[in-house]
């Protein structure tokens, strides 16, 4: 299965293409642009993520034959062609012509603002629409998730959620998008070998449960695998484990070894792990670490520091890899603009409906990040590009009382170019480099913002002229009279 | 990417795999099952689901010459190789020669339970755990989710989660396993070829935000793709879009055509369908469907019924794609038996930990499902292979005096041969088919055990021998005298 298949789409997103065609609508153009409307687990932040996977969707983007027969094959309830041949003939010689700009990798990201534009044919835009959030959305999670954890760990994070994530895929980009957000290594080989990262793990229960008692399966597991060996000690009785630990550790020490480490993966993990490493020290093996693992996230983690627990380093699985507690990002894709063709201006539009956070902002749209003297970030303003930027300030999107004025002239523009008519400008970046870039932006994050319970919210506003273009524009579409 | 990698495992199974290799224990022959602790949403059942995906993973299974020069590439934190030439030679030669059976799909299955048996060289059994687990557990999960959706809908329900999905492969497993949960179309039109199921969806806020006004944009859509048209009502002012619906309706009756229905994707859906119902009516257009969408669960769908609401079928995405609130399933997979090579008497084992819900049954098993005179399911029994049932009584696996006489001889058993010696002899079953198992599955199983709120307990229990040897491997691993 190829997972850059161009029918990785939603059917309504090909019906509309067929619509826009009959109607002789192939050059409208639109300008898209990816948000979300909250912050993952109540955080104060969120971590982008996912956009090389976007350059690997559009990289040869093409309908084959056979998916194109595919379609042909599909009828309505009424049993007519679902699509017609000369669509269809369209949609097989289509090639994508789209401008699409993002957030590097890595980057600090907060609700409402853009995270991906995309621009060009609205046909084509919408096609995309569906695998670039599926990708962006699931990986921005997930490196939301590891950046907290990694944030309170003191200590290396191996992510080995593969067993329990969602899918294959799920498991591979949660191992890709978890390193980004801080994991020092993962278990999942496979993600080792697409992103080059460093991929960890010793034993399981089942190889102390193949031998007939624990201390000979942990001298069997010493004998072949002496470096790095990592004891996993709670199979039987997690004491006892330790103590068979150490006479193996004492064993390995005859031999000119050192046992690496213990793991704790059930019980009270905070009275287990200083209980072990008091066992340890005693014994004179005060070099060996503790790893600890069970259903851990960051708030697990950050109680067992605030205990007193003495581990040295984690296993996370499930709840970093599905995102346990919020385990979708609520993002959208919404078209801000749109023109007849790309030689007629930019018609700026939104949505209202029923819900105030579901209505979206107008115009083809772009987002500074200002910065303070110390370098801490200030705040974003999100502009319109053919809109000058009269004045440096901001205004809540939700609240036209809530203003803040931005240092002057010490922004950096946060969308970067990733395709331009359809071929990509996208600078490769290795997943460790967008960790690093991660590590950097929270540094320059107010430590108010990073912090678990209601965090201090980042100021993140609309340009003045935006602001008010937006509520002229909500008045006509919901048939008021203009303010 | 290939999904089926051989690659896609935990970096424990093959650094315990050369362990083993190592201590010369290529012939040590396991029995791993997997089970889960608990059904996902605090319901009373789960859906088994996802085992042709084992059949896809096993077919072919092979290390490839890239496979193994990653892993030859890797080194351990001291800088030594991870992995030694002649273990890696063994790994590249080596074919599957696992025995596994499994409950067929769609199949009610419950907590502790085996769901799934490995049987053959442990070595092997190991490096499959990490992917079997993913695919059954994740699709397990969904599954489950879509069978309580549609247990409530009382009408269609069309799975549109892809773009809130967990990554490609997280949508694409999730669109199959909803469908065999119940769904009756999916959004996924690569799921709509891999699985052959029906596709469904029309168009998307964004057709009516590039026109100037709403009523153009549905008459542009109505003229396109009049058959089976659902216009969605609720871009600016709900309302008004019905009323604009209702226009463009009676144009098309006008045609000799007919809307087929409209929909709701924001604000109260109570009362606006309630409102949209009576408009249509009074226009005439009582044929016209009213589909509901907007962050929808088998718990608001409920509570959308009780309250009267007037919806003829649902859009379900991110709470059913992602399994919102239990986005995994508590799936494991242990060692219950081992032997030095095919020719020695199995040697049960079980894991105790500190927890007893982690602790693990001992003995290569299967499962009864015995039902009563009237069909319905009356219990489950979990027994030995090589045990000879006596009577039929179930005890509680953690209350000894909790035990159930079973109807004699009214028992299928529920684990089925899906592979032979590496050879898959699983029946090709297609999703439709899988779905039609879990209706009749479920009509199966008593109402009570179907409500969501404290739903009755369905009983599993063990044979009664079982329980006991399973009490004489604790005392023995615990270092307590026999009983």
């Amino acid at each position: 299965m190829q997972l850059t298949n161009a029918l990785l789409t939603d059917l309504y997103q090909l019906t509309q293409a067929q619509a826009y065609f009959i109607n002789g609508r192939t050059e409208l153009e639109g300008s898209f642009y990816m948000h979300f409307r909250a912050n993952p687990f109540n955080g104060g932040y969120s971590v982008a993520c996912g956009m090389q996977q976007i350059v690997e969707f559009l990289t040869d983007f093409v309908f084959t034959d056979e998916d194109i027969g595919y379609l042909a094959s599909l009828s309505t309830s009424s049993g007519a062609k679902m699509f017609n041949d000369d669509f269809l003939a369209y949609l097989g010689a289509m090639r994508l012509e789209l401008d699409i700009d993002a957030v590097p990798e890595g980057s600090l990201v907060f609700p409402y603002e853009p995270i991906v534009r995309v621009t060009g044919p609205i046909l084509q835009a919408q096609i995309i629409e569906t695998p670039l959030l599926n990708q962006v959305g699931f990986q921005t999670l997930i490196a939301t998730r590891a950046a907290r954890i990694c944030d309170v760990a003191e200590g290396p994070v191996a992510e080995f959620g593969l067993r329990r994530a969602q899918g294959p895929a799920g498991g591979i980009y949660a191992s890709r998008a978890a390193m980004i957000g801080g994991c020092a290594s993962t278990s999942n080989v496979l993600a080792g070998r697409l992103f080059n990262v460093p991929v960890s793990g010793t034993h399981a229960h089942s190889w102390v449960m193949a031998y007939s008692d624990e201390l000979e399966a942990f001298r069997a597991y010493a004998q072949a695998e002496p470096d790095g060996c990592i004891l996993l000690v709670d199979t039987y009785d997690t004491i006892q484990g330790v103590q068979n630990a150490i006479i193996v550790g004492h064993e390995m020490e005859g031999r000119g070894q050192r046992l690496f480490g213990i793991r704790i993966d059930s019980g009270d993990l905070a009275w287990l792990s200083i209980r072990a490493r008091s066992l340890l020290d005693e014994a004179g093996l005060d070099y060996v670490k503790i790893v600890g693992s069970n259903d851990l996230d960051e708030y697990t983690i950050k109680s067992l520091h605030d205990q007193g627990a003495a581990f040295d380093s984690w296993g996370v699985g499930t709840r970093l890899a599905t995102a346990y507690e919020t385990p979708a990002l609520a993002a959208v894709y919404k078209l801000s603009a749109y023109r007849n063709d790309s030689r007629s201006p930019w018609q700026p539009t939104l949505k209202t409906t029923e819900q105030i956070e579901k209505s979206t902002l107008p115009g083809v749209l772009d987002v500074r990040r200002y910065y303070d003297s110390n370098g801490v970030m200030a705040g974003d303003m999100i502009y319109r590009l053919d809109y000058a930027v009269k004045d440096e300030t901001i205004v809540d999107p939700h609240d036209e009382m809530r203003q803040k004025r931005l240092p002057a002239n010490s922004f950096k523009t946060l969308l970067q170019p990733l395709a331009r008519k359809g071929q990509i400008v996208w600078p490769e970046v290795s997943v460790l480099d967008a960790q690093a870039n991660c590590k950097t932006s929270l540094a320059s994050l107010d430590p108010t913002c990073r912090r678990f319970l209601n965090p201090h919210s980042y100021p993140v506003g609309l340009e003045p002229g935006l602001f008010d273009m937006r509520a002229q524009l909500r008045r006509k579409a919901k048939g008021l009279s203009p303010d």
